[in-house]
């Protein structure tokens, strides 16, 4: 790894207890550049702008694809990461997908440690707060035509955050707008399904609702994702969640939060959820939670679901009550080492990594 | 507009003999960047890098939407943009679904007659010839949060080309991937519509198909586009062509060859394309021709049609008997001006442009 460390921080103008989501970014980042076939050296250095022209392929053609993981800092002010196998398997999937090329662990992981390590400083401890990991590959070669890049950039950048959404939101079912195809690019973290999905969450928006449950877009009969969450409705006391599919990220949290419900004897089923099971569920009263899961949002409970002319009002659960709320203290603990990791989840982000890369 | 000339052109390095597909730019592009609610001022400058960093939203979540469109020297030396008022109009077009600002005619208009005069002398004259020139948008704020970007840029970057593909093509009738969902960003130039497409054109091209004929999502019974283009078929003497839609492009190329097709007579139909109905003509004897048509391509015969495990050998016609041929010409001729231009398409860029700008 190539180090070349600021000699101009700008810590001293960051104030852990007045931090927004995403604006501020940490010192430093990595970068590592792919040309003639292969990656060059990983070089962690000041955050800051790179030159790039109007015809890099990346915003020309969207050839892009990211990650969203944290670093939690516990009391002690360690610091640790959840499970970054998965983003780093999940990102050569979507590179994959996009015809990029896939990166090293190598890059990833260690990437991801010397730069949590290097800026440790940076990363907000209390409920809620965290450091923001965003790896990223994204095409750069300059050329107008439609086809496969043949430079790239794998980039990590990251900003302290704390919680995403804090109260319950309106969601509406999505009946008319689609976020994937069947044979399309739904499960990779692709940057243009981001994109797609703005102008219906801004009308949904307009209409009351702060996000959208996305439905498949042949019949929209059956739930896909909500915003940038997967999503899980609890029935009684059954939780459902759709199966992963070429149109459903497959999520961490997700897979935590199924992990955690069997642990915990909850009933969960991964199946298709038909959007007339839940309202008619919601008719008979036995519809008690909705919610979204994410590492950006951790775990947003919805309040009421539009669909069509109507608006299901859920039932407010107690935190007792609540499986979301139990499922999400659950996760959060095992994060941030207030509680045994029984699936090993936690990888600790050793000090004084730079010394050994 | 702000003018800032290059000293330091790189004209004399090229050869307008030896021209490939996208990879010289011109001495100059138009850039103009929006904050705070409203586009800044447009700019003529050098071509070249800009500072960007890797959380610009562009590369992040792929708000980007650009357009194709070529100028075209005649004998005389005069320089013609062909119907730059519809890309005008689909550019916003895009830029409302993805929740980009939308330009001004003034901007786009204005933006390419100014930088095709200034840099006219790397319009290549000939055959097939012509400035590639891509005028786009893409978000430009740093932050990791997925929601609509406040900052943008609009940038208008040119390149010499030559003809595209010159001989014709295999195509794969895709029966898995799809480009587009119904509801989905199919009709906007989206650069993520492209990415999503690079995997599956890889596949199909490991099969020994150029390109992929798109089909419907859910049913992948009805043909879309082909790779970059609108696709039109020729079964007797009757041309089909899919209408425009959410999922399908509003090709400017598409709606040149319907107009150019009706004037001359010929029983064009727009109207969805059955996969069943073309593999049955072709058993028949009735399927003549099928082409796919855009502003990189112009036109690009198809030679085979790949379906499942069969590949449909197209009859090779003469160029009088071709109406893809000939419907090219005609087409071409008036892009040049070589004939009359009975639809006012062409649009002829003044000389001296900076002097009144």
């Amino acid at each position: 790894m190539i180090i070349q460390k600021t000699s101009n921080s700008r810590i001293g103008d960051f104030d852990p207890n007045n931090i927004g989501f995403g604006a501020a970014f940490i010192d430093h980042m990595i970068i590592c550049e792919y040309e003639n076939g292969k990656w060059g050296d990983v070089k962690l250095m000041p955050y800051g702008p790179l030159p790039f022209t109007p015809a890099m392929m990346g915003v020309n053609y969207g050839q892009a694809c990211f990650e969203g993981m944290k670093a939690y800092k516990d009391k002690d002010g360690e610091v640790y990461l959840f499970r970054p196998e998965k983003n780093f398997e999940r990102i050569n999937k979507s590179a994959k997908r996009l015809a990029m090329p896939e990166i090293t662990e190598e890059m990833f992981i260690d990437g991801l440690k010397a730069l949590v390590d290097v800026d440790r400083a940076w990363i907000p401890y209390g409920e809620g707060k965290s450091l923001y990991l965003r790896p990223l590959i994204f095409a750069t070669e300059e050329a107008l035509k439609a086809r496969i890049s043949n430079k790239y950039m794998f980039a990590i950048v990251a900003t302290p955050v704390q919680s995403y959404y804090t109260e319950p939101v309106s969601v509406k079912i999505s009946d008319y707008y689609s976020r994937a195809a069947s044979g399309g690019v739904g499960n990779a973290k692709a940057a243009g399904n981001y994109a797609a999905a703005f102008y219906p969450t801004k009308l949904a928006n307009e209409e009351g609702y702060e996000q959208i449950i996305w439905t498949d877009d042949a019949t929209h009969e059956y739930f896909e994702e909500s915003g940038t969450m997967n999503v899980f409705v609890r029935i009684n006391d059954t939780i459902y969640t759709p199966p992963t599919s070429d149109k459903i990220l497959d999520g961490v949290t997700r897979d935590s939060f199924i992990q955690l419900a069997k642990k915990r004897g909850i009933d969960i089923k991964v199946e298709p959820i038909e959007v007339a099971k839940v309202v008619e569920a919601h008719k008979n009263g036995e519809l008690k939670e909705v919610w979204g899961v994410g590492t950006a949002v951790v775990t947003t409970a919805f309040k009421a679901l539009g669909y069509k002319d109507e608006k299901l009002v859920l039932p407010i659960l107690s935190d007792e009550e609540s499986f979301a709320i139990s499922l999400k203290k659950n996760l959060v603990d095992i994060q941030t080492n207030q509680s045994e990791d029984p699936f090993g989840w936690r990888v600790k982000v050793e000090k004084h990594i730079l010394e050994t890369v």
